[in-house]
């Protein structure tokens, strides 16, 4: 982020009608906002009940978000729009861990505790996991890793993984994403950055440490499959 | 999800031009395809670095995705389409939790044990957490949640919650996400729908059970407070 663009998020509220995001996207055009993310969806209940709800969040240079605002109050069926801080101001920089449910639940102990301690001192780590099973499922997930808005780092929390999966990690990690392996069966900890047998310290600790902003720990320092 | 529609993941690569998205947002329009999420960033690294990268889940009906994928990519400049499955087939419901992180990290195991075994069923369960401290940090957390894709209930882990985060619970529940707060001090368990004094059976497994498509127990039938 440098000092010329700002990160800001907005919803906005319209008529359910086809081409809102068309016009919306326009306007952003026009300012040359960079546009990161778009969420849409029809409201369920309360009072706006029908309408279309679109959340985005985007760069932009030049300090215009009041009169970009005021641009978006003045598309057609635009109903109400609110500014927000974005989603990495609140939930900020994430950690993905994937694996067999009793392993990512230790993992995830050690990234939350950790976690805990940068969050206190304003930084902002959230620690995501999820429990899967089978090759295909987990070749599946740690692909999508990369196109998860902030996933920072991921940890492989199993007993026994390779084959696709070992593949996935290697193109997770192409997009920029390093990986973390608990120490384990199959060739996935060959394909890993750091590879550790406590996941405590090893899959949490780690993992938060090298996303912290303010921690010296850097995974780049460390490559070539060092154990833990 | 009715049998006439059904939910699609792209990704485009294009050069990174003013209005690329606007382009794209009309051949959806054209279409009539429902976009429910766009994620746009510039590629850093690789044979494509420089370029511009969108990932967008949309619905459509007519089932017409291929005649879809061809024009858009005869749109000016772009280079590559691709097809995934979207991501609610790949990390499902989440379930959210936030608070202290000590108390946070046992209800994810309690959350992450149980989704393991409903995602080893074929569902599809996340578990996500932050540690938060602070009541205005706790506050634009909770309301965070209700813009949050696929956040389907929260657990509040604390020992002291109130006044700020009391509202912003109000609030998430009328957005409709359920929230299950752990016994403790502060006026939040009686904002919310369901107070649990064990961390791992309560949050962790009431959470994941109502979230759960294929289990029995459901929220709504608990309300009022019931303390557990």
């Amino acid at each position: 982020m440098t000092t010329d663009t700002e990160m800001y998020a907005l919803s906005i509220i319209t008529e359910n009608r086809a081409g809102v995001l068309r016009d919306v996207a326009t306007v952003m055009a026009d300012y040359r906002a960079n546009i990161q993310m778009i969420q849409q969806s029809i409201i369920a209940t309360g009072p706006n009940a029908g309408k279309a709800y679109l959340y985005f969040e985007f760069e932009e240079c030049g300090n215009r978000p009041p009169e970009l605002v005021a641009d978006l109050a003045r598309v057609p069926s635009v109903a109400d729009v609110t500014i927000y801080p974005p989603f990495s101001r609140i939930f900020g920089s994430r950690v993905i861990i994937i694996g067999g449910g009793a392993q990512v639940a230790q993992v995830a102990m050690g990234a939350v505790n950790e976690a805990d301690r940068h969050n206190i001192r304003g930084e902002r780590i959230s620690v995501d996991t999820i429990p899967l099973v089978g090759e295909q499922n987990l070749a599946l997930a740690v692909d999508a890793v990369a196109r998860l808005p902030r996933a920072s780092i991921l940890v492989l929390a199993g007993s026994l993984m390779g084959g696709e999966v070992s593949r996935a990690v290697d193109r997770v990690k192409a997009a920029g994403i390093p990986v973390i392996a608990l120490k384990m069966a199959g060739s996935v900890p060959a394909h890993a950055d750091l590879i550790v047998t406590d996941p405590i310290q090893a899959g949490g600790v780690f993992a938060v440490m090298h996303v912290s902003g303010k921690a010296v720990f850097d995974i780049n320092r460390v490559r070539g499959g060092r154990e833990f």
